[in-house]
C-alpha cells in the first residue's frame, strides 16, 4: 500500500520565468486510482514517475505572472502541474491533461472532476466501448466513485438499468436517492454474488469495471450474449503486491460471445470538447449529479492518495492547497 | 480427467425405420475439444449430454435406407450422430452441424477436418474476431490442432506473422516445413515467456487462442495497442477439478487498448457455404495444408477423446468405425 512514506517534501526557491513561461501557484491537485500505477517501475501508457521527481498529478492553478500572450494574471487553468505549490510552464500540452484556461462559466473543481478525466473516462468508457443499449442491465463497480457515478447516471440517461456496488450504506443510498441508479449492493456487507444475480434476473449486457477482483469474476458469470466488459479498472488490485490471479471464468467470454476490452481515456483527446458539451448539459438538466471530497493542505497529499484505495473517499477526490487571489 | 470409465457400451437392436426416417451407418466420428465441456453439468452454449445418452459428436455416415427423397442408398453424409455404429434420424438440423451430403468432390474426412467445425472455427474466429491486417504478428496456441494450424495458415494467407506455439519437435517442424508459418515454439522444452519474447520483437497484433492458463497470460505481457485476443478455447484447463486462475495480466487490455473476445462458430451458420468457399480454394491452390489423425475401432472412442487433452493428436482427431459399402 503506498504510504506517507513514499513521499518527501523538499523546498526550493521558486525561479524566474523567462520569456516564453508563466508562473502558477496551484490551487488544487486531483487525485485518481492511476496514479499507484505511476508509481511502478513498469511499461505503461505513461512513464513511471522517477524517485526525485515531482509526483505527477492533475492540478487547478492561478496564473501569478505570465509572459504568455494567451494567459493572463488571474485566470484559473487546469494542467498537470504535480504536488507541488507553484509551477513554471510553457502553457503547451503536457502530462496527463493540456494546460487550458477553465471558462467562467464552470466552478473551477468541477474543471477535474465531472470535466475532468473521471468525467470524460465515464463517458467514453461507456458509451464507446460498452456501447449501451436502450433495455440493457448495466452493472457499475466502483459506483459511488468520480468515474463509476458518471457512468452509471449515462446509462440511465440511454434508458438501461443500472446497478452499482459500492462500500456502505452511505454511498449506497446516494447510488439510489441522488444519483438515479436503479438499485445499489454494498459489498461490504452484502453477499455479491447471489445479491447481484438476484437484481439481474435477466443477465448483465454491460459490465463498467473499476474494480477488478472478485467482484469481476462474479459479474462474468452472469453476463448475457454479446455482453461488453468496460475494463476501466482494478482498483482492488493496485497495491498488492504479487500478480492478482486474473478473471478466473473468463472463458465465459466464449460462451457468451462476449468480450472484455480496456481503454485510455487519452485516446480521445480530439473529442474531449463533444463530451465536456454533452455532460454539461446533462448536468443542467438535473440528469447527472456529481459530488466532490475536498480534503485540504498540501502536507496531507499523500494521505490523501490512499483515501482512494481505503474507499474513504466519496466523490471525486481534490486537495486544496490555497486560495484563488 | 476424462478417461473411458466415464462411458459404457450398450448394445442394442437397430430399429424400424418410419415413412420420415433413413438409417445411418456411422463411418468416422469427430473429436473437438469442446466435448469436454458437454460433459459437465453447468449452462453452456448448449444443453450438456445427459447421463445414459448416447455420447454427442460430429460423424460422418452412409446412408442404408432412406424414406427421405433428399437423401437415398449409399450417400456419404455429414451430421452429429454421437458414439454409435447406427442412427436413425428425419435428416433435419439437429445437434452440433446440419445433417447434409458430402459432395463427391471433397474426401469425406475433410467435412469433418478442414471443411468441418474446427476449419471454420479457425476461418471465422481469425478474421472475424481477429481482424488480422497485413504486416501484423499472429500468434497461435495449439497451433499443430485441427483449428490452430487452419488459422496460423490463414493469417499467413493475409500477409502476417505467423508463430505456432505446439508441443514437441514434429509438430513444431511440420509448422515451419509444411504448415508456412514462421516460427515455431516447442511449449514443452523451451522457455515460453523468453522464447516467444525474442520471435516477437515488435509486440504481437493478434492472440489466437486454444489454449489458455500459462501461454494466455505471457502473451498478454507482449500485446501491442489495439491488439485482438480471439479466445477459441482453454483445452489446458478443460479437465480441472478446480476453477483454473484466470490471466493475471489481463490489465494489459487497459494499458494497450485491446480487447480479448470469446465466439461460437455456429453463430455463423449462414455464412458456412462462404468460409467452405474460400478454404476449398486455398487447399486446392496448396495454400493450406491439414493433417488428419484418424484411429480405428468404436471400443477406443474414449481414449480417442483423451488423446486431444494429452497432446498426443496430431492434426483432426477422427475414428474410423466402418467401411463404406
Amino acid at each position: 500500500m503506498v504510504s506517507k512514506e513514499n513521499f518527501k517534501f523538499e523546498e526550493l526557491e521558486v525561479e524566474e520565468i523567462n520569456e516564453n513561461q508563466m508562473l502558477l501557484k496551484n490551487l488544487y491537485f486531483g487525485f485518481d486510482p492511476t496514479q499507484r500505477g505511476w508509481l511502478n517501475d513498469v511499461k505503461s501508457y505513461m512513464p513511471p514517475v522517477q524517485i526525485g521527481e515531482v509526483m505527477r498529478s492533475s492540478t487547478i492553478s492561478q496564473v501569478i505572472e505570465s509572459n504568455i500572450p494567451d494567459f493572463k494574471e488571474g485566470d484559473i487553468v487546469q494542467g498537470s502541474f504535480g504536488w507541488q505549490e507553484f509551477a513554471i510552464t510553457d502553457g503547451k500540452a503536457g502530462g496527463v491533461i493540456n494546460t487550458s484556461k477553465i471558462p467562467s462559466t464552470i466552478t473551477p473543481t468541477a474543471s477535474l472532476s465531472v470535466y475532468g478525466i473521471t468525467g470524460l473516462t465515464a463517458y467514453f468508457g461507456l458509451l464507446d466501448v460498452g456501447g449501451p443499449k436502450e433495455g440493457d442491465t448495466v452493472v457499475v463497480s466502483g459506483a459511488a466513485g468520480a468515474t463509476g457515478s458518471i457512468a452509471g447516471q449515462i446509462a440511465k440517461i440511454k434508458g438501461c438499468r443500472v446497478i452499482g456496488i459500492a462500500g456502505g450504506t452511505k454511498k449506497c443510498n446516494w447510488l439510489t436517492e441522488e444519483a438515479n441508479f436503479d438499485a445499489a449492493i454494498d459489498y461490504k456487507s452484502a453477499n455479491l454474488g447471489q445479491t447481484l444475480r438476484e437484481l439481474c434476473p435477466n443477465g448483465i449486457d454491460v459490465v463498467f469495471d473499476n474494480v477488478g477482483g472478485e467482484f469481476l469474476d462474479v459479474a462474468l458469470t452472469l453476463i448475457n450474449m454479446n455482453a461488453r466488459i468496460v475494463l476501466c479498472g482494478a482498483i482492488s488490485t493496485y497495491n498488492n503486491e504479487k500478480p492478482s490471479p486474473g478473471p478466473s471464468n473468463y472463458m465465459s467470454l466464449v460462451i457468451m460471445r462476449a468480450r472484455m476490452e480496456g481503454f485510455i481515456v487519452l485516446d480521445y483527446l480530439d473529442r474531449f470538447p463533444e463530451a465536456i458539451k454533452s455532460l454539461s448539459k446533462w448536468v443542467e438538466e438535473g440528469k447527472i449529479t456529481y459530488l466532490e471530497d475536498i480534503q485540504e493542505g498540501i502536507e496531507n497529499a499523500p494521505d490523501t492518495l490512499v483515501r482512494l484505495f481505503t474507499g474513504q473517499n466519496f466523490g471525486k477526490q481534490l486537495l486544496k492547497i490555497a486560495e484563488a487571489d
